[in-house]
């Protein structure tokens, strides 16, 4: 089993952009929006914030622990018309009672770091420029790891070329997303597919023995179900790639979706849970922010 | 082999449509932009025109067999401020040289009857009301038909009903999408996840073998691909549902992607072509341009 180390490849994408962040006269400003009140929330806000201050980023967090839709569309008009605010995401999920839709419908594209409204997301169906979610590209990041690995030859410059690169390992090749969410699913599929992979999207609905076929038929599986222990040892064999981007408390800690008992041995690559994928996204929700510093200015 | 009339479908669309449109006061315009020359298209557009006509629904064609993309900014531009045209659509492919995509985006969500502007496949893809692809709509009727008459309990106004009722049938049931486009495989993924189908896209890179596996193991497959016979009955087993896109020259005239031959004796669904899909798509085009008009004034 190789494993991807999520820290170094986060430390690596926080560095290139600190560098960029650095040569940059005003400072990029990324806005928080983070309604509600939940510890895991309260987590995940505070480990962008800290990464944001890390390479240079400034934040501003919008805390509201009682708010309405309508004053959420207030808020967000007010920040697509903000200047100096570079981006900004709402953090999920929203609090209860929201009109989530209406409110992801709101972001100014050009502000869309996570790549959460329609506008995004359609504009990543139909293979238009445009921000992604940052889970999404952090699971791109882990593929282009192991195609590094796995073929020596690429050059970090290759491997920066992004798309035209992923063509070339995901062209024809059985890929398994087992989650349809805004977040990892939607986007994940529309990618791979503009990268030639033929996609299966399986969901809760979709019966084990199903599950277990189609993981057995892919090159690479994605997952991101919160069901510990969804997928394992059992079901894998050699050459696969495990992109697991599930985080589930179990009797042992934090663990993902993937169970690697009886992996070890095995000749194939596997992200863990934790320090896998999770530690990937906050950098690539950072470098998103500088994108769209950069796209504004180009 | 249980084969859909396509023929048969369209009219009641139309027939439903026709009498929608008969109690309205000011009756829906669609507007048909058609760049450049091409004798497919010209067949196409006429086969809209004379159906807009057949329900009382007006059309203005505007043809522009020499263009750029400057002036279609100009044109979409005005047909999305001018209050009388309740929907508009440009004939695919457009000419050479077009900036499809910045044409696409440009087209006015409330007025895109073709569901292909970037944010209406964003909506659909998030779940929204929204219009979409009548290519799209003309499968998902062939799914209604089919599953009306498997379990002869449902009524007309239960599959009136739609997703519920889509829902129902297609729910942890494999589903395979043999075409990756705006028309048909971008749309149907998203309406096929939502209700609760297990997706897979497959595309030109798709290796033979592995498509054949993708199809043995699918309740549903649909094909638009532009290859006859890609499909033959030694991929097919009983019981699947069999829904042919494709419009292809053959030695005998119009055929689809399926090869119908030895079918004929199986317990399947099929969608013929031509007189399948086809004409199915034409009527859900007014269909589109009568919801978006209702939309309007509701």
């Amino acid at each position: 089993m190789k494993t991807i180390d999520g820290l170094k490849i986060s430390e690596k994408v926080l560095s290139d952009v600190k560098q960029e962040v650095e040569e940059l006269e005003t400072k990029p400003v990324l806005a928080i929006i983070y309604t509600g009140e939940n510890a895991a929330s309260e987590i995940y806000v505070n480990k962008k914030i800290d990464a944001a201050k890390l390479v240079g980023i400034k934040t501003e967090l919008i805390r509201l622990p009682d708010t309405t839709t309508e004053d959420l569309i207030q808020i967000t008009d007010a920040l697509n018309k903000r200047d100096e605010i570079t981006g900004y995401i709402i953090q999920l999920p929203m609090l209860k009672g929201i009109d989530g839709e209406e409110i992801l419908a709101n972001i100014a594209p050009a502000k869309d770091v996570d790549g959460l409204s329609p506008e995004s997301l359609g504009n990543l169906w139909h293979g238009n420029d445009c921000l992604v979610s940052a889970t999404a590209l952090a699971v791109l990041e882990c593929l282009k790891y192991f195609t590094r690995y796995e073929d020596g030859e690429y050059s970090h410059e290759e491997l920066e070329r992004g798309d035209e690169f992923l063509s070339k390992s995901l062209k024809g090749k059985n890929v398994l997303i087992i989650n349809d969410t805004l977040l990892v699913g939607k986007p994940l599929s529309a990618i791979m597919l503009r990268n030639g992979a033929t996609v299966t999207i399986a969901n809760e609905n979709t019966p084990a023995r199903e599950l277990q076929k189609f993981v057995g038929r892919s090159k690479i599986v994605i997952t991101a179900t919160g069901k510990h222990g969804l997928i394992n040892s059992h079901m894998i064999h050699e050459g696969q790639i495990l992109i697991d981007v599930g985080i589930n408390k179990t009797a042992l800690g934090i663990g993902g979706d993937i169970d690697p008992k009886g992996l070890e041995n095995m000749n194939i690559w596997y992200t863990p849970v934790p320090n896998g994928v999770g530690p990937i996204t906050v950098a690539m929700l950072l470098k998103n922010v500088l994108n769209a510093y950069k796209k504004k200015y180009e």
